[in-house]
């Protein structure tokens, strides 16, 4: 009954949904409006170099056109890294996004995990600097990272991009949750960017467009960037996905409004965990990881809500779950069903 | 200024564009109506299974569920095959489409072409079975064969069909192109089914839906179907794709009006091409090679009229072009301006 990722609800009905990582707001009306305005434009073949999505993109991003690629998701993007890369020795961090690590099995990489400890509450410290040498080819991080909703320090940032640097190492920064982080301009790897630095992003979470398939990669190397595009199918995003990024990126107001109410209800909903004794780990992301009683995941079904069980993320186990940071009333019957299944 | 695929028009403006082979007929009235109707459903992730599409698609084509595997594009799962399966060896028609190869080289296999002459028609003969040993673990065919139009005879698809089980190749047969061809129930590889062989289709080209990514592969081995699956990314076909492709499914009566269409248009096009002194090769799908003049290309362009120069094809040479079919008032201007370009 675990999820091999969250989000797969198919199999429930009128379930109340806190699994998948969407921005509460749902889809920005303007984004609707894009795809009505432009139905046409699935009787060509899409733009297979999204020009115009690439130009705003760039302008949004603040570098050229030429240091971005768009993908069908960014998870297409994690298999055009490996398959045009083909890294033979990698570092991925434990716990995190398992794609990373599906998609370099796939090129029969060697995948070494840094394990991010309970302890230091799963942050990335200065010992992920003492693992990586220059035997590796490849190390993906995140940040906020999934499923622990933790940022890395900037300083230990830093020092990670010098290191991949100096040692050649390709250093994928997945900030695909960076958007609903307050003050993000100072956590992500674009301070630190050098020619070995990959940042991930996506348009699924933040515009709550996970079914139009939209995510990018910045490329310091417009090298690297042409390798990524050259790789894997040719016609990679759709029509429509091109569309839904441009109107997408106007939405600054929409962003603005999502941050905020993502930062006070997560504070509510951190704060009535911890009342009720569970463990929380300190999230800046729209998810909150928490330690708690093990078979809740199976007790909030009952109640028709739905949980990430954490147990399949490598170096998590029974009792670790995850909650997507939803609006104010949606959050308050999640409270309330959790209080009843944790305290009986 | 050869294009590497058709129907690239972004750089051209007010085209008329004969060098993509989709559906003249435009996408149907319903597949509109679903993506309108099913907007909402971009909100969710998309079921990483096509549940309801593989239901209906396993009706359409008498197979289970679990034989079929959907695509973002056919081209998604023709970089499935290749990263799953991971061939060393493998044969490719050639002239044909140029993706497999591209597919190819991203495993480092070793690709083999067998020619196809233009002595005979282009057409896939004897001479395909004599090439192949069993050091290939892979070969790749398209019926209707896309420049050249060709169907594979069934006397010719029975005997590769049952040599590539007897080698254990698996044997790739692409009938994108196929929904366009009259009586098509005697030319699919389906007529000689085992379990090394895969069918590639695509709702793209038959229901003029490019923009959306929507293809999908028929197995006969579950296990093979799993592989595909499992390779590439998670969620890899988009909601609304899912959504057309239900849709489109139903629309039974556009496919007979489509090939009723295609079949009197193609004998046009191929009649008047005659008589202006151009060699046709014969075709049953849904647009015509031919070999004239070199330097067409570039004057029907001037003209307003984009046609697939075909040179950047393998074993194809200047002076080999493509022309998709279209409506009859279309193939009308298409024919007086080539007219006035080949016999100045």
């Amino acid at each position: 009954m675990i999820q091999q990722h969250g989000g797969n609800i198919l199999q429930y009905e009128n379930i109340l949904d806190f699994s998948a990582n969407i921005n509460p707001l749902g889809i920005p009306e303007s984004v609707r409006k894009a795809i009505i305005a432009n139905i046409d434009c699935i009787e060509k073949y899409p733009d297979p170099d999204s020009t115009e999505l690439r130009k705003k993109l760039a302008v949004h991003e603040g570098v050229n056109a030429e240091n971005i690629v768009c993908g069908n998701g960014a998870d297409d993007l994690i298999f055009r890294i490996v398959h045009a890369l083909k890294p033979q020795k990698a570092l991925v961090c434990a716990p995190s996004f398992s794609e990373y690590s599906r998609a370099l099995s796939e090129v029969n990489c060697d995948i070494c995990e840094h394990e991010l400890t309970e302890s230091s509450g799963f942050a990335v410290t200065e010992s992920i600097l003492e693992q990586l040498d220059s035997t590796y080819d490849i190390c993906f991080v995140c940040t906020p990272n999934n499923p622990t909703g933790q940022l890395i320090a900037p300083e230990i940032l830093q020092k990670l991009s010098q290191k991949c640097l100096k040692n050649n190492i390709i250093l994928v920064c997945d900030e695909c949750f960076m958007g609903f982080v307050r003050n993000s301009e100072n956590y992500t790897i674009r301070n630190f960017f050098n020619d070995r630095c990959i940042i991930l992003k996506a348009f699924t979470k933040l515009y709550a467009t996970p079914g139009i398939r939209l995510g990018y990669a910045v490329c310091d190397s417009t090298e690297i960037a042409d390798r990524l595009k050259n790789s894997g199918q040719f016609w990679n995003v759709s029509s429509l996905a091109q569309k839904v990024g441009t109107a997408a990126l106007d939405e600054a107001e929409y962003v603005r409004k999502t941050i905020e109410i993502i930062t006070a209800e997560r504070r509510f909903l951190a704060s009535e965990l911890t009342d009720m004794g569970a463990k929380i780990f300190d999230s800046s992301a729209n998810f909150l990881l928490f330690k708690s009683h093990t078979g809740l995941c199976e007790k909030m079904l009952a109640e028709g809500i739905l949980i990430r069980d954490c147990q399949n993320f490598s170096r998590l186990s029974a009792g670790f779950y995850r909650i997507a940071v939803r609006t104010h009333d949606k959050n308050l019957l999640l409270i309330n069903v959790l209080r009843r299944c944790i305290n009986g």
